[in-house]
């Protein structure tokens, strides 16, 4: 990634996200035309390498990316951060054609791709998941239900977790699989209402004798293939609150400089600076730790959600009333970044996972 | 207030509030109707004497009726909550001929008031309050422009805080007027859009040469004759999050009687008991302290907010990815609590109230 | 109680406790001297019934004294409190003769009790008690360790918890026994160095062949004896918080009066006035749920533990460097409270307490 | 710093720190001993550039060396990272000849050097620095007095803050001055009783016309030359916390080994898992803080301070009845780790800090 890719970054955040909440955060919005005016821009997909369409940049570099994405508009910066995870998975896992077949025309075209992993029973149990996939022959028919999957309406293909039907329910018996959106069978029941993020959007799947061709199984150890790709969104979800975090900092600086208080003005009252001083260090916290190792990933995603909310709890009461209504982004904001500790993982299954892969093997602890 | 008052407050929650959010609590919302059964159910005003049409209520039995109304629904219990400082206000520093003339015919009716107090510049400041009432013969004008009104469109009347326009800038020279709401050069400016609360309604309001009778003015010292009206407040307040609070663990409760988890059930898990016992905990100290005495007001408030804020964040994880979408009263809950701790006094201005009032003057503190 | 109790207790505190700490609250130290001196000035078991040499306070006035008590030296409270549990225990399931026999003495000569229950192995779990008490005739006796008892080796009697010999390991099959401290074959072990409340002592015991007339067995329901007894043990632990947290305050305000800051000084200073208002609304919390039902003695020593160590971590910090040093009583503050959320019942326990009894059961919910 | 540096740290806390706080951490205790087999060990001084006596450790590294030391003893650490400030002020703002007459045969006996900075009245003000410096002919002479100075009384030298006799009151009226332990009119006046870190010594100085050579003033913008000195002495104290809370956790995790509970054991308890893996994350985050840049020291000592203190809280809840005893090291961590949020500058002063050097110029915030 060249020096000047953020700045351009900067640049799309400034003229299309920024400010423009009251376009692109209502209910029923859909990110179709920022998308491509961000694919017009050259930004889309900008993980991938340059010869396939992207911009070579590497996880660290998509922190500070997806971080300005989201300080103009979270809900954009989900919609634009969840296709790294399939494209990670089927360049790791796939066949080169499977990658030449499907993710390349995406990059060609300014599309998108979707994840299906998680189910309503089985919740953080992955090893719980339902969803059969029975070979047939040079086919594959998946049956099943999805419980959340962000931008599966919209997309070109989808990378589906399912139990392998001839076997037990062991680890070893799953399979990710990459099933193009048009397959027949492939049904999305509805769009979930949600509290934020609401120029993302995520819904709810049914696979009812889903075909796709056999050779669209990743090749890789069953559900231990989501790994590397869950671990990269778990960090650019962090930079996500990052991003809100510096957007709500500077939110209440603005306002501090035309509120009157005490005799001068908010700027220069002490209880305020304090707040501001520790957000600061939170802020900088939180960027330091996305920018960590993928051994950083789990913490890169709870610290910044639980520091972000933290951030977004005391900014929101800097407003006074004005914080209650939705006049400012304010309120958008608390909404949106409510999310980095329930999706993807909660805390809770986040710090059982710690417990198991980092705490109870001694020689793994930092 | 006999004992089945709240056996009938419990009733009408559960007939009319509970899980009737989709039809209560949207945007554009009017508590119109649900007031006029509140009223035939023989409950509006519950704290006036029973000679006036109310039940006799202290304030310590209005905590568990605001508390049982906000499990059903915050924005009414809000909503019905708001008239009690005005009425108190009336009837200890209104004439008896006032009281008599406002407040006998808006409980016969089943109608109620507003409190029109907040300016934007002034903020928390209220001695910096701009609105002035100007004395011209028997009447009053009245201009200036009031920022957060709730209930103010379709209230009887509103207690207004002015400036004395003779005076200098003093705290004696303050006067809290009652403005019936059909008075001539009163204007709603705007309802303005919240977080949350989305039953109730909150107004701008201006005054242009709005003209009262000079006998509407309430007697007594200045902005001191707010005090127990806005302590009484707080505790309601602080008891709308106790009700709230409430719901959230009834809510965790009964889906986790739902959830599989770990081969048994959310309900044997010892992490999830850890939550509900501190939340249970919090429940206590948050109900314990409303029943405190005026003198607790401002911690009741102050704790409740932060206290509540504390369990709704933990009440919202537990849901999974469901806790972010809207399908469950859980986003609602969540969106409400948060004006406890902004509304009405924000925790900054609390903690310098405390600080000043008690404990700086050492034979106060407790 | 009469109303001067208060005063006289405030006085003794101030005589004997405050600022003593040097000569009070060093490793090794007894608190005979200053029993005995409790004890002349007529305060000592000021729980009892008046004729049996007591004050006959409520658990409600208890509160306020063993608040004023700790504001002096908490070690100290902790000591005087500790013989409640046990003398309620007698006089609830003992016969009358035992109380004749063991606390009216007790009382008379200023003499204190101690409690007995806990175990290493058992730790939280009292059904896993492994002491055992076997009959025989008309002799109980003993076998067993004891983890820690307060008091123990200057008391005059101790209340053990034991499982009976003969039983199986149900809940019925446990007794708590009155063992006079002088009955052959009960030992001291060694006296416990802790971190704080150095004023008082608490001890490991062992039990070898120990026998104790049968007569001294407790009448009730098996471990279930000891909750009326512990519940208000918990609410005297949290009041000591309290306390501890009063004299806090009070020290930096203190502090503050001489500390020059920012060209004032730090009584001025608004995130000092911050710290302090939100203290003095946790205070007020605390003492109001201390006040509370026993229904809340979970809640108060919980609660009362959480804030109270909240408010010496900001304390300890109001101090600059000073606040690191020992010479300033805020030291021992910090050491002295961090008991309450330790002993006695901790944290994890108490919730997991709350949720099988008070949120499991739908009916008990607050 | 070759990779083998680490190894050898590691060795020597092992073999002469973690376990020896009986003798290490007693009142009273001196560091001369242990200092002396550090030095002998070839560890001493560990960022001085090899020909000089180091080993040439960047401050990156030196986060690594502190936090092993520190997992050990937090005492030891704080006395052997005192020192990085001194001789990096001398070699940046002092000539050549001082730093040969005084930081090179330091480093070959294994001496140490101590700071004077604060002062009781300034407190965090260094501008209102009292203690004065003036010229006379070849020597500048000194007086006033020192507040907290760690390692003072067994130094080689000292590097004392002082204002300038002859000028106003502006920042450029600041000298450092290099004052030689044994210089005449040095006094040290007292050590200061602590609440932990007693493995290491802090002392009160007087200067009573104390002359030094007029050379041994450091040449460099009055009180801006302490800055790079101070920010890397903040790093080393958030790694100082660092592994104080590595071993917390250890610690936590052998206890739990050992503790039978319900059943199975403390290790399978899932409350538990959930504190070590909040736990884990925190001392992740931690970690990638400390190793951050310059620009992060303020926050790693603010955020390690107060994640620390969070951990230690936590932790010494584990222990149960144990924790409070100090038989276990755990009491001595709770202890140490209170000064990385109190020493060096409190949080209130960092969070004005880092409002007005990192929020309020805008292009500065991260």
């Amino acid at each position: 990634m060249t020096a000047d890719v953020l700045d351009r970054v900067r640049a799309f955040t400034a003229r299309e996200l920024t400010g423009q909440h009251d376009r692109l955060d209502i209910p029923g919005a859909l990110p179709l035309e920022i998308s491509r005016r961000f694919h017009a821009a050259g930004l889309a997909l900008w993980w991938l390498p340059e010869p396939d369409g992207g911009l070579g940049a590497s996880i660290e570099q998509s922190v500070d990316v997806v971080s300005e994405l989201a300080y103009g508009d979270a809900g954009i910066a989900f919609t634009f951060l969840v296709p790294l995870t399939g494209t990670l998975l089927v360049s790791l896992y796939g066949s080169p054609d499977l990658y030449k077949q499907h993710v390349l025309p995406m990059a060609a075209s300014g599309g998108c791709c979707a994840l299906a992993f998680s189910e309503h029973e089985a919740g953080s149990e992955l090893d719980r998941t339902a969803t059969l996939a029975e070979h047939r022959g040079a086919e594959i028919v998946l049956n099943g239900t999805k419980a959340f999957s962000t931008n599966a309406d919209f997309a070109d293909f989808l990378l589906v977790l399912a139990r392998d039907a001839a076997s037990d329910a062991d680890a070893s018996s799953f399979h990710t699989l990459l099933v193009p959106r048009n397959s027949p069978g492939l049904q999305v029941d509805k769009r979930w209402p949600v509290i934020g993020l609401r120029a993302s959007a995520t819904y709810q799947l049914s696979f009812n004798d889903c075909r796709i061709p056999a050779e669209n199984a990743l090749n890789g150890p069953g559900i231990r293939v989501l790994e590397a790709g869950v671990n990269s969104a778990r960090i650019l979800i962090g930079a996500m609150a990052l991003g809100i975090a510096r957007r709500i900092r500077d939110l209440c600086m603005d306002y501090a400089a035309t509120k009157p208080l005490a005799g001068t003005g908010l700027l220069d009252n002490p209880v305020f600076a304090a707040k501001l001083g520790q957000m600061e260090m939170e802020i900088d916290v939180m960027r330091n730790q996305c920018r960590g190792t993928l051994r950083s990933a789990l913490g890169a995603k709870m610290f910044c959600g639980q520091t972000g909310w933290q951030i977004a709890t005391v900014g929101s009461q800097i407003f006074g009333g004005l914080g209650y209504t939705t006049t400012l982004p304010m309120a958008k904001l608390l909404r949106d970044i409510r999310l980095v500790s329930i999706g993807d993982g909660g805390d809770d299954v986040l710090r059982q996972l710690l417990y198991n892969r980092y705490v109870l093997p001694a020689f793994r602890r930092v």
